[in-house]
């Protein structure tokens, strides 16, 4: 392998022909321009010079080589010659800069609140990426407007003097029906990013899952357990060459996750129209995504992914298989056949396909066509998008669901240079709203949170009605 | 028992030994700090000096003895050395300051104008008190938003010249269909509270719930009463020590107190988020309640109270029983089969548990599954949450409600200097919208409002379908 | 009769002793300030002294013989002695002062446009008096609200070369399906008031209801009739006193009123509590009606009035008989079974009482449990409120009305200076848009509006449903 | 025929006698003053001179010979002696202007911004002329909320490596399931007007309906052709004469012409008033359109088209007939029954009959009442109106669509100057949208969108109830 110079990789910043150092390897990244999840302008900001400090800002150090072709390699720069890229690709806070005065934790009382410390402080990048969703953005208000349409119907005169939030998830005992969701690029919130969360959900009993993509290694993520028994799960993006997907499987095993969420509501990428316009201002003449061009250009992405290759997963791991972005009683009904372990229900948090339905008419759905599937001990439902309360919670749980994911308030809760003592703050305030509002319910542990509790007839109105099974 | 002086006294003002003086008295208040239900922070404010003056701006004298254990007496005070908290509570107006000009009683139209008047002259931590709700407050807003739907049906050419809006309460007569609730902390609104409203209820011939705890004694609110057959109720949150809820019931049999109504909806405080807000800030450092620490924690609420400690409560006492708070048909059967007197219909005005479906949702539930316990002489249905108008009363009555409850308005009516004549003017603006619209709708009298005369079609699609009964 | 002095009457203007002079004589009106409908401060701002300014400007001077007794008349004023009171009851444009400018009749395109002059150029308490609905003012916003959630099924390829709008009306011929309906108050909008309606009316063919109360004499409007075949309705408020309601009718005979339209939904005033405070406002001290204080009270509202004293009014006279303000399919069969020729579904407005359901509601529930009266040469049946487009005329005509009832419009198209070309302008709007949007239906007669032009399905789940016949 | 000077002709310019000189020929266009559809005061204000320049900017060249009889020709103009009108109908943007900076193609991403942008560089007469609708336009605004309504129900591993947008259209391919629908006064957006929509769409492979009055000839925009296989349609107001409806089928047909859109929702003009208003503003004492002026006065509509007419028109073309503007399930299968071969579903994007119903309420009557159209080989059924997203599109072909119809944002996307290039940026963005949802939905090419994909409860709830067949 040669030695490239500063000035010969100087010479290669275009589209026709764009290299880049990282870690001291130099990268010839042309063909896989278009194929980067964040854009091509981002990588030719960065051509032609070393662009390791931008790539670390972001990414995981293994990805690099895990994306790219050998033949991409192109040699070892020469250090000595070298300009360096320090514009990393998301402004994160200069860590010399004094820290602006965020406010204190205690201060927070609600899940909202933390969106809202967020929005003032991340990025403008960082804000959108988190808080943006598809198109007109109308599936994201749409999981909100669901909880607030069901409402609830306390018991009264139970003794609740001791209220219990905890259950099993996939049979392992957790503190609280509840479970962190895998997000992207969580460093934009926290230079931590997902250690964060596993140091809080291990000092708290909450069940964690890790993003296939995260900003650090999954032996990282999994090393910051703060307790041997924490439940950490692997979120996982079939990759359309199986001995790479085999291979992560096999370290996740060695990494001790639990389990496996496959996802499948995004073979192709949402148009999140916010993201991309802000990626777009911040590179002058680069054009945002327009759609159509990302449809099956991503690496991660695996649009051919089908029910046929879950006998495939099935038969190569113990791990118990959970399908995240089940939408339909029809495919609830197929993932049971198909002996997988649990289902859920999501539409991405309306990232991927803006009007899908709310998941919790999925929920709704399966009540009516497929009760058989409710409290079935083959199949676990979870639900996920849009809840911010203790009630959000109850209603999913009394409705059918055996725990809820919570997605993107971790990352607001860690931004604000509130780390793991924000998530921890947040596992508190969910906890005590879910405790809190059981108590007033009526109900003194999670099996006696039953759908009586819930008046759900506007949103009945809402279930599909031309199902024939 | 000792002496105790300022000095000595002044040394404890801390989380770990946080003393103060009433009435002369030491106390030592570290246990307490947590369970006190206007925060620790309270306390720790007036702590290490003589609290007499903060505290009687908002207690009942008796409550300090009522609460603390015989063992919390330090001793007494020796007042020579004392220095004195006389920051309140609560920032009552000072008696000094000119008064600010009120707008002119005449020009106070309906139960809305009071509240704006509050809104503006209250203290901010009153307003706050008063007007907050659980969580997103979006109970509240549920409440009203029924009303609206609700639609008359009015019956043209029948006599109306004569109207009476007369009627009987638990077999008592009322000049009018509407009962004043129970509401805490009336002393934001007036120095003389729930005094104005015994006096302006006595004259006027209208039902008063007496709070559990007052902000003066039940002997002082029952000794105002204006005329001599006038009708007090007390509210009860039934106490943990049976001899101590007995020795209450007791002295409301001694007063005079014509019924019961028992607190069961709130067997943990609501997490009224605005209200926690506002306390946290005027404490600077101290945090807002986050929910879960209050569980349990109060020494006024019972989480453990059960339809079990009914029967009790039956047994040693005459007077009629009435459960407040009931918010399902399945509890108002069970109230009925428990040998009860009546049940009031009721979120806590969206204070208890947020989301919590609105009581007049629960009364179309006993319509629809119980329509035997409507008009039915052994129980007494009452509504409240968000009545605001003659016409919302009487859509009340004619589904079905014996009466209906009103408690804000009674806050905001004495507020703003007006006192017990405030509180007459709301009672002659209500009865007169009740009247005005029984004629405008064809009934003479309260007996000729009946459903017909509803058209409920949009709040009847609203109703919980899920009953099997 | 003796003469009384300027200096006697300025003694009598306190509530204790109310007099003022009126087209030379003295009347006590101490006893009649309560009754009056404008508020007791409009006659004590008058007395004293010569008021025949102030109530010309907005009285028929007839009205006061008829509603004050034979004894309040205490004798001649000593007119060379008399101060006189300038200020009329509502301040009407001074005739000397420049016009201002108001907008041509040509730019005037909708019946909202009108709405937006008058608003603009009324005085405060004329736009108060005419806008403002009852309480919340919730009934007139939803009567809008129905017309908007019923949607026209137009059909197509049907010959539509000739329109025609013409109908009959109670056996008479009329230009259109729409009539003008009786307002209060004309003189606020123009100093010709009722006239302009009149002459633009009669050159239109339009048929006119005249107020019970109008600003000028019966016998001046109907001879303003600018055609002798034109038809003319009169409202009736039926007097408590036979007698004078025959003497009304037998002027109404001799007028050549074609019908009468018997107001059925106000056997009390409303609460309308804009034009109230904005009464009080203008008084100073004087408080605003709060509602019960009017009930009986009013010399025009008859709260007696029964349907026993239909069967009185059909035996004297030969007139048709409408009931105006019929607000239930229950008291349309009531009607009907009376031997009543016709009623107009109508909450006043919204004038009445707030929250009552929308006209277009009793229309549907007549369908719905009564649909032998649609189309029943015995019973006409009209309808009112809100109805503002070409649009909503053909709506309630689909849906089973022989025509529709316009007010308020009518008002706002002769102020802003516009008088009769102003009313003929409105009717030209109205037409054009009737005639268009039946061009556009496919129907090219009133006849051809049928049922199935109009999806009513939203409005149809908001019809009452607890009717058993 | 005479030669008439600049002088003779500048002493007609008043309504009496109102003459204007085009391409050299002086017309009197006095009988036609109320005729024109841009309303008499245009044609006022380029009187008594030359017009030609103001007639160019609008209308192509053959419209006036078309329009006015033979006798409106009074004879030539001497040149020479001629004042000439610059003033156009519509500002245009003056050519030597330096024109504004548009933003770049690629920083628009869907069709709202196409929108936003025609909204700030539009002329406000171009705006108003695009964008307004019917009345109050709450047609325009119904039609986007039902899309809103309708949710979709993503269905997973499915393998969507490969998606396919083609399909074909009254048995022609189409790259996509979505066409060009026709609008007036292209020139408002774009010079080139018709032109641009010619050669993207044939660089496109997607089809164009050219509308009946085009700003140039039709021979000219089918001559525009990018390619020869390119398909264009023309929508066709029927003309009462029969030979020059005729006339207008054979050019059609010469002009190579494959289907013909038969407008039949617009008998008379519809009551568009913002666009009314503009032109009355423009024009100083000029009033606007009030409706019933224009019925029966205009040259292009035909109020007496009617299905007999069809026969004929049958009778005397092979090309396919399609309705454009079928509203309800009756007429549906009334232009089954008379043999036409596609049905548009439409209400003329609300500029016709205001409160009409949306057009995809009709297609779920369809589905509803007569589901044998449904996929029926004889018949195509086509969706316009408030199309905007791929979701949109896909929706409605689930629900039994073969196609849409896109209008207005063509318009929007050729205006900023950006001409065909704008049209084609919005086919790249709408085909986009629609093969990215249709992987997310887990359908590969058309065919694959079934109706099982929508939930469409909420808009079922809104179908049309009464009908009997």
């Amino acid at each position: 392998m040669r030695t490239i110079t500063g000035t010969e990789l100087s010479e290669h910043k275009s589209r026709d022909s764009c290299w880049l150092a990282v870690h001291g390897k130099v990268y010839d990244v042309t063909d896989f321009l278009d194929a980067h999840p964040g854009g091509a302008g981002l990588l030719l900001k960065s051509s032609g010079q070393d662009a390791t400090a931008a790539y670390e800002s972001i990414h995981n150090p293994e990805l690099i080589e895990e994306t790219l072709s050998q033949s991409s390699i192109l040699g070892d720069v020469d250090i000595s010659s070298l300009t360096v890229s320090l514009s990393s690709e998301t402004p994160l806070q200069a860590e010399s800069e004094p820290e602006p005065e965020y406010p204190h934790l205690s201060s927070i009382i609600n899940a909202d609140d933390f969106e809202k410390v967020a929005q003032k402080y991340l990025s403008p990048e960082g804000w959108a990426y988190y808080s943006s969703a598809a198109e007109d953005e109308t599936s994201v208000q749409d999981n909100s407007r669901l909880y607030r349409l069901l409402k609830l119907r306390p018991r009264v005169l139970r003794d609740v003097t001791t209220v219990n939030t905890a259950t099993s998830i996939l049979g392992i005992p957790s503190t609280v029906p509840f479970f962190i969701c895998p997000t992207g690029f969580a460093k934009y919130a926290h230079k931590d990013a997902e250690l964060n969360l596993a140091r809080a959900a291990g000092l708290e009993g909450v069940h964690q899952i890790i993003p296939t993509s995260p900003s650090m290694s999954l032996e990282q993520i999994t090393g910051a357990r703060s307790n041997p028994d924490q439940t950490q799960y692997l979120q996982v993006y079939v990759n359309k060459d199986r001995q790479k997907c085999l291979a992560l499987i096999r370290r996740a095993e060695a990494c001790g996750i639990k389990a496996l969420f496959i996802t499948v509501d995004s073979p192709v990428l949402g148009k999140r129209e916010r993201d991309d316009r802000l990626k777009a201002a911040s590179l002058g003449s680069e054009a945002p995504n327009t759609g159509i061009a990302k449809i099956g250009s991503s690496t991660l992405l695996n649009p051919g992914l089908a029910w046929s290759d879950l006998a495939w997963l099935r038969s190569v791991t113990q791990l118990p298989l959970v399908l995240k972005g089940v939408q339909t009683v029809e495919d609830a009904i197929m993932a049971y056949e198909h002996g997988i372990n649990g289902i859920l229900l999501s539409n991405h948090g309306g990232r991927s396909q803006d009007t899908a339905q709310a998941p919790i008419l999925a929920l709704l759905e399966i009540r009516k066509y497929a009760p058989q599937l409710i409290n079935n001990p083959k199949l676990q439902i979870f639900v996920d998008g849009g809840i911010r309360r203790g009630t959000d919670i109850i209603k999913c749980l009394a409705l059918g669901a055996n725990a809820v994911g919570i997605g993107r308030p971790w990352l607001y809760s860690m931004s604000g240079g509130y780390g793991a003592e924000g998530v921890r703050h947040l596992i508190h305030i969910l906890k005590g709203e879910v405790a809190g509002n059981m108590a007033l319910l009526g109900a003194t542990k999670i099996e006696e949170i039953v759908p009586q509790m819930v008046n759900s007839m506007r949103a009945e109105m809402e279930i599909y009605g031309g199902l024939k099974l």
